[in-house]
């Protein structure tokens, strides 16, 4: 028989397929592959980007020509736009806002082909200080309330381009699956007093079955209540609310195993596309995040959604994450340190 | 500018492309075809599935035999079973249960190759009545607190089968995105002593601009806060909370209505491929569903959820409704009566 599980965090139910569990191979993904084409992102086009916001880059080279190692630049096309006054209204039943916010694209390195687990620690170590540094930045501006950072990779997971890349959207007000999540956590905290994502922690290093990998700041799971097959959650062992605010000890430790995730969903799923996420604290707020905690959400591009789950939130999972845990532990990476 | 608007019922943010919007042809989505092999819904395959539940067929032929019109089967690979206790546990942090319910699949026609809106209305009308029949057989089931009926129509739209059917699934637990959405109605009508829905019927009507079609009993329109490119809602005009209480006289006004819709989505849209969900009350249970109004949600398959999606629940939407539905308004249908 199957499982239905609750999220512990907000109450989403899933069913897990227990009884006849898919195993990798059973999985039709659409394979990632380059198409190749002019790219914006690569040596040579930074004047087809808007300017450099900010770069890692040799120390003799001119902005907004060759030489970085890490790019940040505004969206071409922003869903939302830096200038302006929300002018929050109500037309009749509904309420609008102008589309207020920053939308930035991070781009990851120079090299078009290079997925984060083909990279070195130190190129991963970059742009993940770089995630940081420009959020520490769009949290002066007051109008936002939320920093969303985000990465598409391949077509199948919506990415438009290929050259790896990651957007960041400043957002006016808190989505609504954050203040889910917050409310979930707060509640949590009010009647036992911990963290929720604290106790997670905690009985998954007891349990044990469905970790992947663990280093001295993190840990890599599969979480017990999986929306997708192979879902991966890569949290912080240290409570934190925002992700800003990584010490710089833990940043070598998220590019370790963010990399080592990678690569070995890799191994199994050979040119995947997937997205990840990065739920954090909302800024600029009275909204109590005591009791959040912040961490990355991973999902393989492997099943598509379809009309049950946008019905319902339930979602239909094939393989449980206990045995998407044991592929995960068994592949046998070979990347370079 | 972009616009960001709210959803009134649940709250949900989308960012709205009002300045730059997507024409029909400008989405790049995958067309469905037909790849043919063996269907285990077609005529003289009966014997391919478990036995029927119900039927509507030629009273001269035998059951699990052709001459059926509309045919409704367990589904072979049940996501829940039916037989067994619930036994609703915890473990640590976490929840579960069996995957207790039912999974029934609704062949909706005997031609393979048949969309809605290839159907006659007659034809149509008969497999929403068997809509109707079934969630008021599962219902008898108290253990049921919610029936969700939905269609795929297409692999993009994640259909496994290509011949035309609709999934049933009995669920011993109310669904979160109904929950919400049940809460919200809830709580306007504490407010105002007034349906949402209905209140959104009238602002519609007035503002005209998002509605496609109408007739005596149904309503089709683009919803303010779409969360994809050309979504539409189809929605009762008489006040009503589950869709198996429709009366007699509203079937066919939503056979003409969904044939009519799907027919000039296809005008603009060749081989699209897309999902319907029937939203309706939860059942067996005792919360309050007062202020709530069962509806159609329906959603051409046209764009891929991306990264940004999954970790806001804010959407981005490249077609206002206001221009979508002055497209499918133009869109000249050939359908026969």
């Amino acid at each position: 028989m199957s499982e239905i599980r609750r999220d512990p965090i907000i109450g989403r139910w899933v069913i897990m397929d227990t009884d006849h569990p898919f195993k990798p191979e059973e999985y039709e993904y659409e394979p990632h592959s380059y198409k190749g084409g002019v790219c914006p992102f690569c040596y040579g086009n930074e004047g087809m980007t808007p300017p450099e916001i900010e770069v890692i880059r040799e120390s003799s080279t001119a902005p907004n020509t060759p030489g970085w190692q890490v790019r940040v630049v505004a969206n071409k096309f922003p869903a939302l736009q830096i200038e302006g006054d929300l002018d929050r209204k109500g037309l009749g039943i509904y309420d609008m806002s102008n589309g207020i916010g920053a939308h930035e694209v991070l781009v990851e390195t120079p090299y078009h082909e290079k997925d984060i687990s083909d990279l070195l620690n130190s190129e991963v170590e970059n742009f993940l200080s770089m995630y940081c540094r420009r959020a520490l930045d769009l949290v002066k501006d007051k109008r936002f309330k939320y920093i969303m950072v985000f990465k598409n990779f391949g077509a199948a997971a919506g990415a438009s381009l290929e050259h790896p890349h990651t957007q960041m959207i400043a957002l006016p007000m808190i989505p609504k699956s954050v203040s889910e999540e917050i409310r979930g956590a707060h509640d949590y905290f009010q009647f036992r007093e911990r963290c929720i994502f604290c106790d997670i922690i905690r009985q998954e290093k007891e349990e044990k079955e469905r970790i992947i990998l663990e280093n001295d700041s993190f840990l890599a799971f599969c979480p017990y209540a999986s929306r997708f097959p192979f879902e991966i959650w890569i949290i912080p062992k240290k409570h934190n609310e925002f992700f800003c605010h990584m010490s710089p000890k833990e940043i070598p430790n998220l590019a370790a195993i963010l990399r080592e995730t990678i690569a070995k969903l890799k191994v199994i799923f050979p040119n995947l596309s997937y997205n990840f996420i990065i739920h954090s604290g909302p800024v600029n707020t009275d909204v109590e995040v005591e009791g959040y905690h912040w961490h990355i959400e991973f999902m393989p591009k492997l099943t598509r959604v379809a009309g049950f789950e946008w019905g319902s939130g339930f979602y239909l999972v094939s393989t449980p994450p206990e045995l998407a845990a044991k592929y995960l532990k068994e592949a046998k990476s070979t990347i370079s340190k």
